[in-house]
């Protein structure tokens, strides 16, 4: 009756709020019961079997595949209706990185088809349809975020959201499951060592170790079912990424940007040698100590304590050497006083909310260990590697943690830059009457639109060039009469962009190497090494089950962070 | 070296940024290594007992007093240097509710006292410390928020982040150590039970039931026991509730706001009379409901079906009328088109996202069992009321939830009102210039201090007024050329008055309705009516372990919701 009296804009936004939490309620509901459908597999719940729950992703995952193909086609047909793009939601690392997991992801599918076939006579038809719908949904949701992801849509909102929050809880509930089986298997192979060491006591049972009848191609089916345990790591973060680009996307629904042209910033090698080479050395470094430490743990009980120690000094040194890195970087930070860009942003927030989010993952497991070493009643030596480790786990994060979460707040230098060009010329010609065409050139050309942000330094100086222009009708005198002023600005002006430049260099360095480190780091909780498990200490003290409980709970987000932070230090190292 | 030249907004806005997260990080770490405490407790870790949590949290608790004496002094001697309030947050009847639940939280630390006294020879001095710590901290907290809880700090603000977040992360700790308490009992209670009702197959162990040695006054340790569980929900909401009041706190300090006057909306008992009587009638059956389950559950096999039955259908009738109520609330809205509110208010994004969040502790249960339902093999009748009462506890929260973020959102109705009352005058007068005084008056009154939000209707009826007084010679023969049209529109306009009143009033009722509504639905969780345990079904399908690791992670964050959408309701009530 009265809604002729409301504004457009009033009617417009109303229903939006509604639409934003029904979704998202939607979205929650759907994820507690696909995460409680997890939940009874792996508790081996009476009734409830593994196909249970992959019939039930399977479904998911076709709704969206039905979305997503409406969406493509009516974005096809009707070009018009999706104008505005958020210049800083999926970035084109962002999308080749989802492209590269989904590659590999695409190769576990295929494994998971050969395993499949090996292994039908005892397998649910389920365990085939799944690989196969997965490897569908993975090149159309590739497909989508490529063309997509920057989008902000405007149009036919409630359906809209429906469908990506849809996805964004599908790709959680994928996650949530190929989270699950990696964790399955690093707990068998930790009781396997288990049984190798001798220890009895625990009452071990492996689960869901293999299918119960015999394979018809014995050679495949190991490289198959060795295979998989490799590529899961790659499939998981696949589908923790394709959720924050979906989440991104979500909340980008209905938003009005203001329009500011974004440069592209891309990535250049020149310039971060040093940078580079340290991580890479620590790259590789990882690398072998990774293997060694995969085929000595579990040995013998010297091997194992041999392979801890090692793995703890490596740990221990990249740490702090990463901390090093961070704080040189803040103190960077301290020393130029730059102004921080609060505009909103998305995909930024989510950056940094993610960030600290999953830090608190490894802080919970690193706590753990602390307060085990404190309250053991038997300190074994190695174990002490384990104090100093912890506390660098923490540390290390916390300051990695302000400096990306700074860099990605800082504004683009590009103003700054400008000034200087600006002062260069201004500066080395000495005659200020001369060069007025040449600085409004630079002026009207680049630092024009970053006006806003330059208050007092551009203003200034056009003050004093106005002034030295007014007092100008002597300018030959002026001119002749002033080298040793002149040379002095010079000095003092290179001298002071020679630090800029300087202070940039170390910053993308920097960048660059805690980069290739937290690559380096994502490796070795990813592929199976699991200090937390094989030192003992914890177990002892909490007690097997719970500990193992907390362990499973936490390490994804740990290794999650790991690769986040990787891909925001890339951003920054772009930024910088 | 480039310090000089950032303007004093930009450096201010840098190490805000960085105090955020730097105390965000260490709030969380505090957080996290409690928690762990407060697990290894609770799993009966090696070397790890109550005291030493006891002692963490005391520490804790010591620090927030000290900060919170440092914070009133200063206020006390530089009253100028706190000027801005935030009017959205610490509400009056917040406070209130604080404050009354601190009460019974001191009444709580005095039983926990008395009870030290008695069985002081075999329990630790901590023990004794703590309710005394406990009590002196409640106190001050109470007035610090009576103060201090609107405040938006603006100087010295990473030392202020770092207290507030600290006292943030102390109250959820002592929420945490309040709730596993809370559960620790629940779980013993509902062991007894089964060996009452004969389960002797499930290995029952009760934990931290009674001290190892006798009491020196018999009747007062018992009331002191026994009372003490009773008094525990309250304790736990009070730190919840303070918890997040101080995180509004902390979510203001530094921001800026415009000082806009927000009209004081006491609460009315007029003209709500039906919802508080249906609501009362829901809060006595549901007290006589709890009592009747307490006593008769466990009992035998038949009285628990019984008492188990009677539960069910209660709930499901409560909830029924709870979602009609939830949806003729939406149904008006959706008729009215008002515009949404969507200013920056920190106190009101917290409601939201708290009312969502916790909503899903409470999914969480009812899609376990749902799905044990639809899993189990054998069917006792009673189980099968639990599909509709899980059913409808799903969509009673996803709507109430749609109801009470829709509802703080919108603006307030005063300015429609006063078009109105304006409307009224102006057309049931007829002529235009005799009224000018009484209109000046009422738009200066009232409706002047919303201006901002009647952009075209007063000013095109303040036109139309203006260009009648210009042409206002022949206004005798205007007055009387019109009394059809008057008639007509003073018609038309009472019943569009009448109507939005009667909106407004069933609106006000569905409001207090639903409060008392969900108080009511408080009492049974928080007074330990069980059914998730006491059917039986969920525990056969899932196993009794992780079962009750579900119930007891998912029903802190349901019993929250409770109390928490209350006291939004409360509040929608009196902006209605």
């Amino acid at each position: 009756m009265e809604k002729g009296t409301g504004s457009p804009a009033a009617g417009g936004s109303c229903p939006q709020k509604n639409a934003e939490i029904l979704s998202s309620q939607y979205g929650i509901n759907l994820f507690l019961a696909g995460l409680l459908l997890t939940f009874a597999w792996a508790v081996h719940a009476v009734g409830i079997s593994k196909s249970h729950l992959l019939s039930y992703l399977i479904t998911l995952m076709l709704i969206q595949l039905l979305w997503m193909l409406w969406y493509l086609c009516r974005s096809c047909t009707q070009r018009r209706l999706i104008r505005d793009k958020d210049t800083h939601a999926g970035a084109r690392w962002l999308k080749c990185g989802i492209t590269l997991f989904a590659v590999i992801t695409l190769i576990l599918d295929s494994f998971k088809i050969g395993y499949y076939i090996d292994f039908s006579n005892c397998l649910s038809p389920t365990e085939g349809i799944f690989p196969v719908t997965h490897a569908a949904h993975t090149i159309l949701q590739v497909y989508f975020l490529w063309c997509h992801a920057k989008d902000i849509i405007q149009s036919f909102k409630t359906l809209e959201r429906f469908g990506v929050i849809h996805s964004v809880f599908t790709n959680l509930l994928l996650w949530t499951n190929g989270v699950l089986t990696e964790s399955k298997h690093q707990l068998n192979e930790h009781k396997e060592r288990l049984i190798t060491l001798g220890f009895g006591n625990i009452t071990i049972v492996l689960d869901d170790h293999a299918p119960q009848c015999n394979c018809t191609t014995t050679t495949l089916c190991s490289i198959f079912s060795q295979g998989i345990y490799y590529l899961y790591p790659f499939n998981i973060e696949y589908h923790i990424l394709a959720s924050t680009m979906l989440y991104v996307l979500w909340k980008n629904i209905g938003r009005k940007v203001e329009h500011h042209q974004q440069h592209k910033t891309p990535f250049k090698f020149h310039g971060i040698t040093v940078g580079m080479i340290f991580g890479l050395i620590v790259l590789t470094s990882t690398i072998a100590v990774v293997v060694v430490y995969l085929i000595q743990i579990g040995r013998s009980k010297i091997k194992s304590e041999l392979a801890l120690t090692m793995f703890y000094l490596h740990a221990i040194f990249v740490l702090a050497l990463m901390c090093t890195a961070g704080v040189v970087a803040l103190l960077i930070y301290r020393l130029e006083d730059r102004s921080l860009d609060n505009s909103k942003n998305p995909a930024r927030k989510l950056d940094a909310e993610l960030l600290v989010g999953t830090a608190a993952g490894s802080w919970l497991l690193s706590w753990g260990s602390i307060l085990a070493i404190i309250c053991a009643q038997a300190h074994p030596k190695y174990t002490w590697f384990n104090l100093p480790y912890s506390v660098l786990v923490i540390i290390e994060k916390y300051i990695q943690n302000l400096f990306i979460i700074e860099s990605i707040h800082r504004e683009q230098e590009k103003a700054n830059d400008d000034i200087k060009t600006l002062r260069i010329v201004t500066i080395s010609r000495g005659s200020t009457l001369s060069l007025t065409p040449s600085y409004k050139e630079i002026y009207n050309g680049r630092a024009a639109r970053d006006i806003g942000e330059l208050p007092c330094l551009v203003s200034s100086s056009i003050c004093a060039r106005e002034s030295d222009g007014g007092g100008g009708a002597n300018e030959e005198t002026s001119q002749g009469n002033s080298p040793v002023m002149r040379s002095a600005s010079e000095f003092s002006f290179y001298s002071r962009s020679s630090v800029a430049d300087n202070k940039r260099r170390i910053l993308k360095n920097i960048a660059a190497f805690l980069f290739l480190c937290n690559l380096s780091l994502w490796i070795p909780p990813a592929f199976g090494c699991r200090p937390e498990y094989d030192n003992g200490l914890e177990e002892i003290v909490f007690g097997f089950e719970p500990w193992i409980i907390v362990v499973n709970l936490a390490m994804p987000f740990s290794i999650f962070y790991r690769m986040h932070s990787a891909a925001s230090l890339f951003e920054v190292n772009c930024k910088t």
